[in-house]
């Protein structure tokens, strides 16, 4: 944590979009950071962020925010020790190295740097071991600042309810079926004419996501690299016309063949990496098991957590492998923007931001 | 089919609820069977079908049908050849043997006779040789009718995508979830308040069911007795807010581990049971394969073939067996009236029903 | 309020349907308030809340209540001051009188009582003078107790958007359409089958209700009587999919024709009366004034001051009469369980609940 | 009709879009028109028609114009007798008059000339007497093709539900109350996040055209122009999660006073303006009215009269005005694309189109 009366100074990249709001939610009164700046493409920079963000919730704009004025996304415009990017794919390849070279710590929810060998990928509470890597990172790189990537919405989700499993019995086989939310497809998104009423069996490019991140988040370090867990995938990804929440059924093989209410055990005790307890957007409890029969329900569970927690319910024999669940997270919060700031959080508590 | 200029009289158990008008719909003008009784619970007996019924649909009544008088679910009031049973387990338990024992067919829907040794559990383009069950069936019960059953509505979808497959490389395990549609619960079913944007991942005795009907209705005959096919299946089965259209997600292991290519050319290729073609309800293609990258869907695709063709699409490779695909029917159509119509048609062209 | 460190007893009939599970939410950590019990069908009666109850909220049942058996609706298992009524309208019909006859003070939501003329319909912000009616009921039907009665949920909305209007302008006329949350139908309620993509355009007996309660509201006292104010109502009733949340579009026409521009003043700057301010229910705004053109939307807008604030948007010129607007309120909240418990606050800080 | 064995050649002008591909469907096999040319935005010109537009229906792009080559809006590159636009205004604005210019008859669905005094506003069943304004159209512009318009969507549903009853009893007031489907947005049109579960009270731009093409449509002719039909009108516009279909709730003032059974008598009696009768796309009932209490409703009722006919339910007495009711027709077909087609067999039939 700073020290009193001290906060770090960061931005949001991509302040406008749905994630990019999130950002703007959570940060707006946040005891350790400070929402210095607020950045987005060139068609906002420039206007008031009040003018330039259909705001999506229904809440108000943060007063202190509504009338700051959007800066480009550019490091020299954009005074901050911390940078939370909400960007999407194409404009996060060039833009968040290029903070990172100017010094900056950069929190990524895009695609693009996940999977390199250098870079973490990391939820909280399962893998912090794995910001490690920032000093090889930084000095293969030549930065002076880093990048530290969420993985994919609905990986975290996965990853949550795996978590506990996996550091128990050995997770070794995966059948995940997903049933996403319309927001994980960001603003405007999924037009109401594909999803009304309906169910599309495909999202583009998510199921490769899923399949291999997954066995990074779950590795441990080994010579100062990530040793992926020997896990095979697969995943079927489905959008859904729910608001918020991933809801994800799982068919799971363990190296220990334990019976579900071993496993059941396993998560209800669960509480993470010591060292994500206690941050200021930690959960009490990351991952929750649920205790009626027909739950987790986005539309009922999403803001378990204040939408930081996963739960977890249903863990029950599976047929083939050996355990069945479901998992369901808020996408945005759990998925993307709160585990940007909880994984910011986690650095400041190693010690690894710049001085304040 | 029957003797020019005659038709035989068939009769609709459950009438007025939700399968049972989609019965009354197939059966309105049916070239081969003349809707004569319409029967129900004690309640709806004795009022018109036009009262009783709250008709769901946006079509009229059929005029024929709106004027006639409800009966009592009694072989004594139910003067009919051949029975369609659109009750549920509670009323079918005593009702469908009752029926079988005063000489009439019954095509039934509810759960309570479909695992019996001596029942056919059929889809008519899929294993119609089950049929020779009926035998041993009448002779054991002492029957002059029969009983022949329907799988579950989300059984139905999955065995079609299955079947061509099976014939060919020989299923072995399969992991299914599906995401299956509001009416196939039946009205008043799933409350609003429970299912508007929300996923509900419990529906109760549903898993059960796929797991163990896949096996018998995949299985050949042997020695006069269904002889299961060696197929391990996990279900994971959830509500969506669709209105009509069962969509299931597989993961699919094989006998021959033949690449994705070889098993949608299979899909594409396969046309049913000879015996099942060119019945007045045969769709002409009974497993239609998609050809867009994000099909099927229920609202889109869900009345292919009339509700009686299943699609199948993203038929591609699996990470973990050998190839993953989706499958989605009309639960309504295909997993239910339409498939007990269909055999119905196919017991009149094998010549087993009584002389009309 | 009351005497420091003592509550009323209070206890909540039909306490396991959807409205009573909202009283329960808001009275399980009241203020004023000890929910001592809990009340429900004799279905229910003898069994652990947390059985009985379906409990529909993401949230956990309050733990002190989950524990609570449930009693009958008789007032001898009723020790409680003040009885919250969530029961509908053929149980309300004996149950309430009894309990008033039995000394408590009943706060209804069933439409039963509402119009009688001694009986006060009270929303505590609008027309708290009606109270003096309870005088005249309890002398006339020799009650130690009485009752006060909520309005119907969308009149509620309807009056609290109107109230600021009425009283500077003198609202004369009213084209009123409504689009109604299904939570408004309790639960189960609306089956998804009929309104999952659909609008149905009729609710049983709810546009007479807000053809009449409007005026008793809206009404002044005169000589001890309610008298009606002199408005002409036409009302137009729809169930949308919509969880929570009533939205009503309105024509208006004025005793001043004054424009647009004044109305939206006269809203932005009412607080309702002043004895129900500062009240542990009352919201600091009771009607907001949106401040986006697309605005209010029920399912953005719907918790604005914690689902108790109706929410005002698009005051613009009509072309007939003088003004149209478009308000929303919590249906649940502001119209049902959320304006009782203010009525009940209302009567304790007017003194008229017995000592505690 | 045309002779024999000929056809009109016709073209599609945004044949792309969600109402392009509705008019591709009701043209592909007409029996007066020849679908010729497909027409769209710079950004499709050159590609087959199956790749350039991302097809919404379950039904698959009609064979025979998948293959087609998607031509740019430039009269040069269209050879076509009659031109269907589903222009949106801004691309309406030149290209339509272009065409009128270069001889072709435009029927078009953008808001821009059909307000103008020489411009038909046309609803075939209703006002076919307009097209009388095309000879001054035509001198005035020095056209040798023409412009004929259809109204906004939501103004056709609300004009062929008025017209039986203006015709019969002269309406003075209209207050309409609409609840639009999402498809008449267009596609991708709104973003399901932002109705998934709401209600928008707010369509840019609905409310005036409502308002004042009511007026035109239900005019007479009177010297060779339009004269308004002397009625008031407020409209609210909402935007509802709905598919297909307009429902709109509607309080009616006339002339005659008569009561809800006279004007219930007057609809269901109605069948539009002759010469629109028998034509191809003319329902055999242009305005139905509903038999249950809780009817029309757009998920039910859309395709009464595949798409064409408007629906009518609750005819009542209006506590303020003369009576009520609810109205639902198909935005796309017969607020559309359909409305156009019939419209381009009125003016085959009336001689109007140039010999073939």
């Amino acid at each position: 944590m700073p020290p009193a009366g001290r906060k770090w100074r960061v931005a949001v990249l991509g302040a406008t979009g749905a994630v990019g709001q999130a950002f703007v939610r959570l940060l707006a009164d946040h005891p350790w950071f400070d929402l210095a700046v607020l950045a987005a493409s060139e068609r906002s920079a420039g206007r008031s962020y009040g003018e330039a963000a259909r705001w999506l919730g229904g809440d108000a704009i943060p007063a202190a925010v509504a009338g700051m004025t959007v800066m480009a996304c550019d490091p020299k415009q954009v005074d901050a020790d911390v940078v939370f990017s909400a960007l999407d794919a194409s404009a996060a390849q060039d833009a968040e190295p290029a903070f990172a070279r100017a010094g900056r710590f950069v929190l990524s929810n895009a695609k693009n740097y996940r999977m390199d060998a250098d870079v973490p990928l990391v939820v909280a509470e399962v893998n912090p071991s794995h910001l490690e890597l920032l000093d090889a990172q930084r000095r293969a790189r030549g930065w002076s600042g880093a990048i530290v990537t969420n993985g994919n919405c609905a990986t975290i989700v996965a990853v949550l309810a795996l978590a506990p499993i996996h550091a128990r019995f050995g997770v070794r086989t995966i059948f995940a079926a997903t049933m996403q939310a319309v927001s994980g497809a960001g603003y405007p998104g999924v037009p109401s004419l594909d999803i009304l009423g309906n169910v599309v069996p495909f999202i583009r490019d998510e199921e490769p996501k899923i399949e291999t991140e997954i066995r990074k988040m779950l590795g441990g370090m080994r010579d100062g690299a990530v040793d992926p867990a020997p896990i095979q995938v697969s995943a079927h990804a489905n959008r859904v016309p729910v608001e918020h929440g991933h809801t994800i059924c799982m068919s799971i093989g363990l190296r220990d063949h334990v019976p579900p209410e071993e496993v059941a055990a396993a998560i209800a005790g669960w509480r993470g990496a010591p060292e994500a307890r206690g941050l200021p957007s930690s959960p009490a409890i990351p991952v929750l098991l649920a205790s009626q029969e027909d739950r987790p329900q986005p539309r009922r569970d999403v803001d378990a957590g204040q939408g930081m927690s996963v739960v977890v319910g249903r863990v029950r024999r599976d047929p083939v492998l050996d355990v069945k669940l479901v998992a369901m997270g808020h996408n945005v919060i759990r998925g993307a923007a709160g585990a940007s700031v909880l994984n910011a959080e986690l650095l400041a508590a190693r010690g690894l931001l710049p001085a304040v």
